[in-house]
């Protein structure tokens, strides 16, 4: 029990050295700017690691995390993104998801303007969405979330809460003027989801269909 | 007193520090091409340190700044950049200013040409207009300043002026064909404002709208 | 004659070397995002070496390489790469080539989704075209094979197979929604060539013809 | 006498460490694609230094240059690039020039050949104008040529001899479909004059008048 509880331990020290190294690498190609973007993973005990509110996460030290409840209580004297609620959510529903990686890239606050009227993209014929867990064709058409921003971060969750219960969707979605959330079973697994999603997405833009 | 004054100075010496690494970063993102852009900061007595005239933005070193009082008189034998006086003059207007950074972004540059008739450019729906002061919600729209470019300053100051006498900008503006400036408390605070404007620049030239 | 494997045996050490670095560099462009893409080496023993399923090319070792003999069949008990077919298969039309590296840049999925229906991109008057082999004036027009994509690896490499006959074609073709291969004589020969292609599709999707 | 020699013999030595990183630095902005690119200084005695054929720019070394006499005939035993009569060129017109950089990036790739037609391009309104050598004001208009490219050097060096010989044109040209030659009376002279050059490219491109 207590060598099982040890190998969990070092499994969250691996996911958060993994989520050190992605933050730098999401700075520096821009993904977030002015201090944006936050992150979180979910512990083998099931508590969150969440960013700290404006910390640059160019510069992520395990510092700039905090520990919060499953319900997203603090459970340390500090104040977490403002977001957290959304991570929080996003556990909630998919008990698979270990981490969760929110930034504002360029091409997801663009195109998540673009199609916020319609409520979705549709994403199909590029090799990289078999990245994305169960798709194992390019045929495949993906249809990927877009929900109005909102600054009440309860009515934003209530927005997402409808995709996160469909089935057949990507572990990602687009916030409008705001950017992308995705998610997976490790912070190597959402760095993927997310990596794949904004590629598709500055292809999308490159043909301004 | 004598303490008050040293902890002063150690300020200062954060100050400087933080700008030459900004200097740097900027640098290597492009925005400051062929020796362009131009930085200083306030020091604690007022006076303000400016970068000289001519030199590598990208490499900046504490000894490529020189010491110019309030009002923009040089108190050491050296060329400040031209453009000091718009320095000086942001200080004047609004005395929680501590640093002032002025680049040569690409985006920056192409819109404020493309906007440079209309006299400025409304900028709303963006998450990321909560960088800035006072701005606590993605949908306050922001007007940024577009002024003429002009070669005689105190034609082109006085040109920035009553857009620096009126409340609810944000604290920055663009010259047609020249660039932004920022300013803010700090040299991260005016770095954030830099970031987030011309981020949304960025995407405003994405969407060419 | 023992010399002269050894002599073949640093060849192959070199090649995986430049691999390694050519891996990294491409990686750092972004053009292999979310472990997407894969590369191959032919030895001088006529065996391959071609990257394993599943890694992050971005940081290649030598360990992520696995060995197929000249028909495909593993050598090793691992898992090659999906595509570790189609390699097989330009090995076997060009004896020169050595190295095969496929990516997925922006630029080569954006324009292999626009000209898919045609089945080829004509590029001309770059001077760049030069850095093919064979191509001695940017005034020779080039026919860029572009196929549809498939994840039936045999079907794909049969839609492949009538370009690889045909003479004067470059050492490159694109699959719709899916990147760029390309090849030569040498790892180092091959990134030119990728190099050169993806260069002038920039320019194209910049030129948006 | 000699100790003039010795200090010439300083400078030569500084432009050519200054040469090397800058063309590492134009080769990590992915300008010298494909080993392409060249560039020359001249020494103080008259003679070039220039790059060899086929070397990759972005890891430029001394043993990359080689020595040629002011009418551009090699002073030793290796192939220089096919380029070299247009650096000679350049530098028998303007006795000042002490260094010739050309670099094939993807703004004045595309740029070129999108003014080929008209034999050149006007550009004003842009604050960087002031970078090159005896313009004060952005309200300049510089007119920068573009000549047709040729395999033939001494016919595209003839098709360039007009525009050399006229006066206020900048230290610049572009090549269709080819790239961008700019020159200084140094090595970071002629770096600022390109970088200001393809900076106002991007622009235009970006703003695609």
């Amino acid at each position: 029990m207590q060598a099982a509880q040890n190998q969990g331990s070092d499994t969250d020290l691996e996911q958060i050295a993994d989520l050190i190294e992605i933050a730098r690498d999401f700075g520096a190609r821009g993904w977030t700017p002015a201090t944006s973007g936050n992150y979180s993973i979910r512990l083998g005990d099931g508590s969150l690691m969440v960013t700290r509110s404006g910390t640059d996460k160019r510069k992520l030290r395990q510092a700039d995390l905090m520990r919060l409840d499953a319900r997203g209580t603090p459970l340390e004297d500090a104040r977490p993104s403002a977001e957290a609620l959304l991570h929080v959510q996003i556990y909630r529903h998919d008990p698979t998801a270990r981490a969760v990686l929110h930034v504002h890239s360029p091409a997801a606050t663009v195109v998540s303007r673009r199609s916020a009227a319609t409520g979705s993209i549709r994403l199909e014929n590029y090799e990289l969405l078999k990245a994305l867990r169960g798709i194992e064709t390019h045929a495949a058409a993906v249809e990927l979330p877009v929900v109005a921003n909102d600054q009440d971060m309860s009515r934003l969750a209530a927005a997402v809460t409808p995709w996160l219960e469909r089935s057949k969707l990507p572990p990602a979605y687009l916030i409008e003027g705001h950017g992308i959330y995705a998610w997976g079973p490790s912070v190597s697994d959402a760095a993927r989801h997310l990596e794949a999603m904004n590629f598709i997405l500055e292809c999308e833009l490159l043909e301004r269909r």
